[in-house]
């Protein structure tokens, strides 16, 4: 299973990203690649389902972020600009994730989480002054207290309980109608990933479980969690829902499961641009770790 | 294997935080306890290895935040201040994650990380105001330009490599002489964990891996990571160490890894704190999942 968002194939080049002369050379390249985005939307060719990339004279003199090299050496950054300036498409992330290939669908996670943390963090926690951005992209300097920021990566665990044959799924208040998926929550301080999925299904569903098993991950751009994929094995089936994070749960069979992701359920299951979509699968299939 | 700061049984009642309220009549409850921090280092009795838990009449009047609630409902809290004042000893956290109860040691680390963030992060990032605490101290509010900010959580990847046999150890150039531990290293935007690894990897070390395994997760308040072990397999022996992040990496064996985590090996292996300890465990004992 290949999870949405990820399988970018540049090479971040970290010892790069430390070499402000040779970022400044990289952006310099005569065939260096950048990427639009407008809105934080990345921009698509006009044609078909990749990503338009366009030479340094044709993009605008924004600070751009360093997404790495490909496999020629050929330097490639994202920054902020206006799709029509370059007769591209502006195109939403989730779409794209789903339109692109792997390599530029990881590209975009990238980009957008990226450019987004800097849109937010123009000024020092520490202080409150503004702040620059560093390391071609990846932090941001307080000239003023000499404090260094770097770019958020949210820990989420998304998980199904199980028990008896029967997995939990859930409708968050904004969810499409007649949508399940997977449970999920941020990471706290203070908590493993274990700890975390335990509290969550508390919290969520009024759910006991234990025997944590982890599935995989995914990086989700709206605006940067790392979604962690987990299962548990409940205790019982007694539900008690805090309603203000979730309108409905509900126990699953198999049978029920497989229906709705091959689209001929009673309700809806994520798409495979999610990892809920591939939780739920591996469920059904029995591709998961026993307890 | 119980982790190290894994283990709080504090119920965390994320509904209180939610009521701001319900929180004001938590913290005047009679029987309410309080846990210190000063200059961070978690305020100990001068008499056990445990915690030293004061009344609010003896606490100082500083913002605090919500822990959580024991088994009876007693709520918890944690605040900055003086360990004299209250006739107890300021401790290292990292001794007091060795030395207290894993419930103890799991308060240390929520409540670690937790004070710390406020320490650094009193300003909005989107405008460069001035924020103020908010949700039991889970988040900050900003009144001017209405961003609320939240605690981070820094997921970390911390992996063995291993092929024929070997695992991989380095040394960091802070690192006490002859101390060698698992490679680690900050997760990206739009990486999953196992791609993380893998880049970790070829970045630190040279080396190109695959089938990555997740074996365990731990809370690290140094200042707010979540450590995530995995065990990866290498393509070959050879190794190409950044010398700015490794200062030294080598192939161990089972034999020498068992020995240096009995103490008398020819180098210093992790103490049972930290992940890395028992990354090595399993890989010596056969404990990790198959590729």
């Amino acid at each position: 299973m290949r999870m949405g968002f990820t399988g970018m194939t540049l090479d971040r080049a970290d010892h790069l990203r430390r070499d402000e002369q040779a970022l400044k050379l990289a952006r310099m390249h005569p065939s260096a690649r950048f990427l639009l985005l407008d809105g934080l939307k990345p921009v698509l060719a006009p044609d078909a389902d990749r990503l338009l990339w366009v030479r340094r004279s044709q993009a605008p003199d924004n600070p751009s972020i360093f997404l790495g090299l490909d496999e020629e050496g050929i330097p490639h950054f994202a920054l902020a600009g206006a799709a029509a300036d370059v007769g591209g498409i502006a195109t939403d992330a989730r779409a794209a994730g789903t339109r692109l290939s792997a390599p530029e669908a990881g590209i975009v996670a990238l980009a957008r989480s990226l450019l987004d943390w800097h849109d937010r963090h123009g000024f020092c926690a520490a202080c409150g002054a503004p702040t620059r951005p560093v390391k071609g992209g990846y932090g941001r300097q307080c000239d003023r207290c000499t404090a260094q920021h770097f770019p958020r990566v949210d820990p989420v665990v998304i998980m199904l309980a199980e028990k008896d044959g029967l997995a939990l799924v859930g409708r968050q208040p904004g969810f499409p109608a007649g949508f399940f998926s997977a449970l999920a929550g941020f990471v706290e301080p203070g908590e493993s990933l274990e700890e975390a999925v335990a509290r969550e299904l508390w919290e969520e569903a009024g759910v006991r479980a234990r025997s944590v098993r982890y599935v995989a991950s995914q990086p989700w751009p709206f605006p940067s969690s790392l979604m962690i994929g987990a299962l548990a094995t409940a205790d019982s089936h007694a539900l008690s829902p805090d309603f203000e994070e979730l309108e409905e749960a509900r126990w699953v069979s198999r049978e029920e499961c497989a229906a709705a992701l091959r689209g001929d359920g009673d309700w809806s299951a994520p798409p495979p641009l999610a990892i809920a979509h591939w939780l739920l699968r591996a469920w059904v299939e029995g591709q998961v770790p026993p307890s």
